[in-house]
């Protein structure tokens, strides 16, 4: 048994302590009132990777909440890993459906109940005792190891963009491996590939300049509500297809493996179907649910809204209809050549007596698409291989995960989606837990994962 | 000079300050703390009438606000005419925006200002101030004459149908005039021969049975909003056609006639788009403007609204989505078999993966349409062309006026808009008044349609 093994059986119990004691800071990111409790989490981080051996620590400010940054860099000629992961966590109303108080860590069956436990202090906090093990039982990482924690994750890291503008250098990596992520199942392993971006826009139809009796201006004039139906019918095929012109341009297609690896993932549409209680699924003809759901760009309206909407009868044409639209977009899509291509669409299909406004709703992100080849995915995959007895699935996302998009964009690595959570575990909900089984085999995960890296490397 | 018309020059102060008196009680239907000021104008009415010599006077319980009748029976042969008004008003709120008291009549440059003085008190006024004047005068009226006047067509007459059915014998005539109504200008009589019926639904989808996140599910699942839109659109061709099948089986379609006397009705395009700030007109190819308001069926969605309707993006898939829908019906058209026409078309436009539930709001209105060439036309029409010097328009209303179809229901009379109010005076608006140039020429208007109804009968 290799020595950083036997460390890791001989120390579970403090590990766990470790753990426990992590989780009870109300680290929630999004409340003022807890602005401290986060900093002093990630104290706590800081202050842990010091004890353990790292070096360089480091609590950066972003403006806002800090990062902990870490190193150890003595791993001469092998590959720099980043670990990313976030000491924050969501808010825990509503605070009486809890069965246990979220910041007050309760084991039962195998798991801790605790707000944060699964969404990712349990999964940031693997690679930390990975490492930990390496450096008490061998004195040295097998790769050089750069920890990034940050704590604003949670309301969507604000100042992320800008710190790794600022800081390209210190964070330079070889890859970067996420510890904030999932496994697809309990005895399943799986690598996520790919995240959609997004694209959101509103569309205000202006008809006559005010309310009009439907009686005395019925059939005389245009109807907002109708053009708006007309505008958003012809965005999309009867049968699903979207029919902007443009609009899958710089769509990078499936490959055959793409599919024959989405392929293998147990799909069930009888199950899916009773899940959601719909007769039929829909989407674009061609491809899989699978494929629609995580490979294929979409254009959804979240939300429609003009004229009357109360119980009753309201005789009126209204002078205003308005829509709300995203995009999920896949790689090499353009967010904003996409919403001008869609803008470009609504104004040529406006019905004539209604004016047309489209406005972009933010700035959009970019979707985030990892080759399957990529030597990082073949090292996770073989150290999951061995670990779970099963080849992991090659899955993708339809999510949006800008932290991905953001190291590539800035530090030009791939990042891996290597956690040990897993779906089910209530992360954003009351009772988040994380099962103790995933932390012990976490561990393992980090530690051979970055032995496999330090032999293999990186090159292809 | 006829001895009326000297009758009405002699005592033109007494009419207006009787006038004056019945505008002082705020009969307002629709607040319960008026019931009983409601029912004093209905008292005062019926005295009215009883002391210009009418007689049979009755005040009518309907379960609610009472009906004034009253007869005068004598005109043996000659035709019985039944003149409907109503004695209740609208609100006056917004209380602040009136230059007057509302209950306290001003007189200023012509007109007087209070609420009711144009609808109907005006109106109702004028035919009781010509009966009184033929009978103190001639000690007789021309013709039988049956006085029915309500006290709730502010609040849609609820009563008034079982009233009619029951009251079938007390109300039958020969024909019915309206003292609720209006003349198309100041020097231009206009009579009004048809009012549109109603048709009103909902529209509710259901998608997934739950809201879901775009990223996961978008291009898996239907979207109801998406579902709606496809159905809504499908209601209508681009160029604003109905495409529901059976929607037109029982139009009347206009005829040579119809479009010839619409034609004489000034109409200024560009002034009709410049008043609603529209760059088009736009409604049924092959109909002008008056055409499709006044006599082609129309279907407008008057409220859409599901999903995400606040500021910024929401990026779900929402399980629910509805519209509101009114079809403005021509006569013959059926409105429950308009509704069961349109809940087939839209069953059968539901894409899959969303369930569609179609609810009609209410019972429907029937169109009213009264033949131009009716002899009460030829009667009214001459009078009027002699009064003004010109021949009335013969034009129709996009809106509903349920009381003119529950005449042809329950009566089997047409019933004539013969009314001296005109559609600027602030109806249901602060400042309501009414010009006393059209009260003068009102009571006038009324001796010489009776006198003429005596003289030509209404047999054509």
């Amino acid at each position: 048994m290799s020595a950083w093994q036997t460390y890791l059986d001989d120390n579970q119990d403090k590990f766990l302590n470790d753990f426990l004691e992590f989780l009870k800071f109300p680290s929630i990111s999004s409340l003022p009132e807890h602005m401290d409790d986060v900093r002093q989490a990630g104290q706590w981080v800081a202050d842990y990777l010091s004890n353990i051996g790292m070096e360089n620590i480091q609590m950066l400010e972003t403006g806002a909440h800090p990062i902990v940054y870490a190193d150890w860099l003595h791993a001469e000629g092998k590959p720099t890993v980043l670990i990313y992961g976030h000491f924050d966590t969501q808010p825990v109303d509503p605070l009486d459906k809890w069965d246990n108080p979220p910041f007050e860590p309760t084991i039962k069956d195998g798991r801790v109940y605790a707000r944060g436990a699964s969404d990712d202090k349990g999964g940031m906090f693997i690679p930390i005792v990975a490492a930990e093990a390496l450096l008490k039982a061998e004195g040295a990482l097998p790769v050089n190891v750069k920890f990034f924690f940050e704590g604003q994750e949670e309301i969507g890291s604000p100042q992320l963009p800008a710190f790794m503008e600022k800081n390209k250098d210190l964070l330079a990596c070889d890859l970067a491996l996420s510890a904030d992520g999932a496994q697809w199942g309990e005895d399943q392993p799986s690598l996520m590939l790919g995240f959609k971006g997004m694209c959101a826009l509103q569309i205000d139809l202006q008809g006559p300049n005010m309310d009009l009796h439907s009686g005395l201006y019925g059939g005389a004039v245009q109807n907002p509500i109708h053009a708006l139906v007309r505008i958003l019918d012809s965005l999309r095929s009867p049968d699903g297809k979207i029919l902007v012109d443009g609009f899958f341009d710089d769509v990078v297609d499936l490959t055959d493996a793409d599919k024959a690896g989405f392929a293998e993932v147990p799909y069930d549409d009888a199950s899916y179907k009773k899940d959601l209680e719909v007769d039929d699924l829909f989407g674009e003809p061609g491809y899989t649910t699978y494929e629609r759901a995580w490979a294929r760009p979409t254009l959804e309206i979240n939300g429609i809204y003009g004229g009357f909407q109360d119980e009753g009868v309201k005789t009126v044409i209204p002078s205003l209809a308005h829509a709300k639209i995203t995009c999920r977009l896949v790689a090499d899509q353009d967010p904003q050549k996409v919403f001008n291509a869609i803008k470009i669409h609504i104004e040529n299909n406006t019905p004539p007596g209604a004016k047309v406004t489209v406005t972009a709703l933010g700035d959009g992100v970019e979707a985030y698409l990892m080759p399957s080849d990529h030597p990082g995915n073949h090292a996770a995959s073989a150290v999951l291989t061995e670990l779970y007895g099963k080849k992991p699935y090659y899955v993708r996302v339809g999510g949006s995960l800008p932290v991905c998009t953001l190291f590539k964009k800035y530090l030009d690595v791939y990042m891996i989606n290597y956690a040990f959570c897993l779906m089910d575990e209530q992360a954003h909900a009351p009772n988040e837990f994380f099962r103790l089984s995933n932390f012990d085999r976490g561990h393992k995960a980090y530690c051979m994962l970055l032995k496999h890296l330090s032999e293999h490397g990186l090159s292809s």
